[in-house]
């Protein structure tokens, strides 16, 4: 029969306990939020929802087409040239989503016969970027600008280094420094996913690259996600103009794709107004995320030091992680679970993310809970 | 320089008179637009502008993180059912753009050791799917089900057959009943885009796939898009909900991507509650598509019989069909233009949708336009 395979495998999964299962939210759930990405807690600002219903009436629903056609409006060239410039960069691009960002980046910068040098612990979307690409790729260990070095050594034409700023499981950051140093020894471009990044670190939020003195070098390209700290959906592609300039003539997932909904840009953009007129709320995510690590490591936790506003925490094992999880829901706090196959390094984990707008009580009582429930 | 090899292929792209520019357009655009997907012109109808802005403000700007972590909300649920309700099948799934839902479907339904069957016309982001999916692929000559039952024939283990149910170029229906019968020949699966069909075709709009007595059906596989007739953005698969379940544990860009935006849900979905109470708009499309088709032909132009709402009208020349499509651009009349290399088979053409609340003044000034600019 079709798809019968389909069925074989979800009994694997069942026996290895590795359903996964949607849990729809109502719109007042009651639990405390450690479980998303929304960093800064803009995406039920008031001055962010008003600007995706200002947006959808101004402009309709959707884009109504492909970039190229009918789907750029006024209000994405708008927020091109203000994300562009608010973190430093000569032009910017607006995609669909995040992934569609990184899938049209990375195919598009690594041509056939150039090498791709791809961090082991880089995000889905980079990888299945890579696997697209022309280009051929080699994956290096974790955060190591050595082992870059190495790799691009081997190779002569064009190579771009592709790797995550903040690596979503642990929270980790990229040896930014490192990378552009290696890359440019050799000549080679550097691309950075800064999705974690961008409404967090740098000043004001600006993001890693312009933390770590990269915005603007016309060597480095920077792909961001609307989806997390400026609480919208949709993606961009920050770098020199003539880069940007390629990916519109090149790019798949940019010319094959309707243009990103007027209510989502409008969203972005009244979240990046307020991340302009607000900039604290960026030190104050990554505060966050250092007190709850400070305050989980003293009660005994293993959790690793936030680089951002994302704290990992250890847990002994998949089944207690995912009944630890579990536990924390029960008492009302949301928190993400990682487990293999999703962490390639085996070992599974909580991930809190650290809300720029979680108040003192909220951290106290997260940390409360999470001791609680410990396995 | 990194990146320098970028210059020399714009200078081929100037060169060569390829160079794709974007072109922002205001909310008042005073264009007659026969360029967009907005094939019912919903994009702009009050009711679906109210969706998004009413969603937006009662869930947010953004969906805060990916599906199976916080970005389902009960708005997604309902979103889902009503669609796989009204198409005729058991179960949906919602991705942030169609691009993701495809490239979902392709990878999810050909494992390691599988064929997949592919149509020469296919979009973009099936060929994706294709390349990224562990499966072998296969490319047969377009609409062909011989071919399609002697590719199947070549094969031992599971088998997918992937197609457009509208292409988007001509717009010619694939011929669904053969793919169906060759396929249940060889118990392979058939994986369908209706992003062009849903809306325009069945009864109601409910799709190729219904109309083709398909829907439902165990070994059918459909994808869809929310950004065309819909007016929003985003996508959907429909199928059995054995094959939705395995999509939620096995699709990367369904895993590891940020759930849709409430105010695009919010959007379709108001869509769709027009679409069932109107369902007569679907007809008009089809009407709009027959009548443009009628008056060019009877004009002495080559437009393609259209099989839903895309009215494809040959050019002479690559550089003609450039030409009049400004033409028809500066006598205020949008169109789609589609040249090499962005079409297989060498032929420019223009590309008209006939939208359903296009008004007989309307049709008679487009037809009017697209004679007196005719190269
Ligand atoms: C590092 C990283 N890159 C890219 C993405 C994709 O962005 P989006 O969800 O907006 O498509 C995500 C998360 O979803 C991510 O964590
Ligand atoms: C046939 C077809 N499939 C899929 C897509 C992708 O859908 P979306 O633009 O919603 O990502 C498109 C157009 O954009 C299309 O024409």
């Amino acid at each position: 029969m079709a798809f019968g395979w389909i069925d074989e495998q979800a009994l694997l999964r069942r026996r290895a306990g590795l359903v996964r299962t949607l849990r729809p939210r109502p719109a007042d759930s009651p639990l405390l939020d450690l479980a998303s990405n929304d960093y800064l807690g803009l995406a039920r600002h008031p001055e962010v929802t008003e600007g995706a219903a200002r947006a959808a009436r101004t402009w309709g629903g959707g884009s109504t087409g492909s970039r190229l056609v009918t789907g750029t409006t006024e209000l994405h060239s708008q927020l091109e040239l203000e994300l562009a410039e608010y973190c430093g960069f000569e032009a910017a691009l607006v995609f669909s989503s995040g992934y569609a960002a990184n899938l049209a980046a990375v195919t598009a910068l690594a041509p056939h016969g150039s090498l791709i040098v791809s961090d082991a612990g880089n995000h889905a979307s980079l990888i299945d970027g890579c696997r697209l690409a022309r280009g051929t790729t080699q994956v290096v260990g974790h955060a190591d600008p050595e082992a870059v070095r190495k790799a691009l050594q081997t190779h002569e034409g064009p190579a771009v280094v592709v790797s995550d700023t903040v690596f979503s499981v642990d929270g980790d950051a990229a040896p930014l420094a490192g990378l552009a140093e290696a890359c440019r020894e050799h000549g080679a471009g550097l691309l950075v996913d800064d999705a974690h990044g961008l409404g967090v670190l740098g000043d004001g939020g600006r993001g890693a690259p312009h933390a770590a003195g990269l915005a603007g070098a016309d060597d480095v390209v920077v792909t961001v996600t609307l989806s997390k700290s400026l609480g919208s959906q949709g993606g961009a592609v920050l770098g020199p103009a003539r880069v940007i300039d390629h990916l519109v003539n090149a790019a798949r997932t940019f010319i094959f794709d309707t243009g990103l909904a007027p209510a989502a840009a409008g969203a972005a953009l009244a979240a990046l107004h307020l991340l302009r007129r607000e900039p604290a709320r960026a030190a104050r995510a990554r505060e966050v995320a250092a007190e709850l690590h400070a305050r989980l490591t003293a009660a005994g936790h293993e959790a690793v030091r936030p680089d951002a506003a994302v704290v990992s925490v250890r847990a002994p094992s998949p089944e207690q992680a995912v009944r630890w999880a579990a536990d924390c829901r029960t008492a009302g706090l949301a928190v993400g679970c990682f487990r293999p196959p999703s962490v390639p390094d085996g070992i599974s984990r909580l991930r809190l993310t650290a809300r720029a707008d979680l108040s003192e009580a909220q951290i106290e009582r997260a940390v409360c809970v999470i001791g609680e429930t410990r396995p």
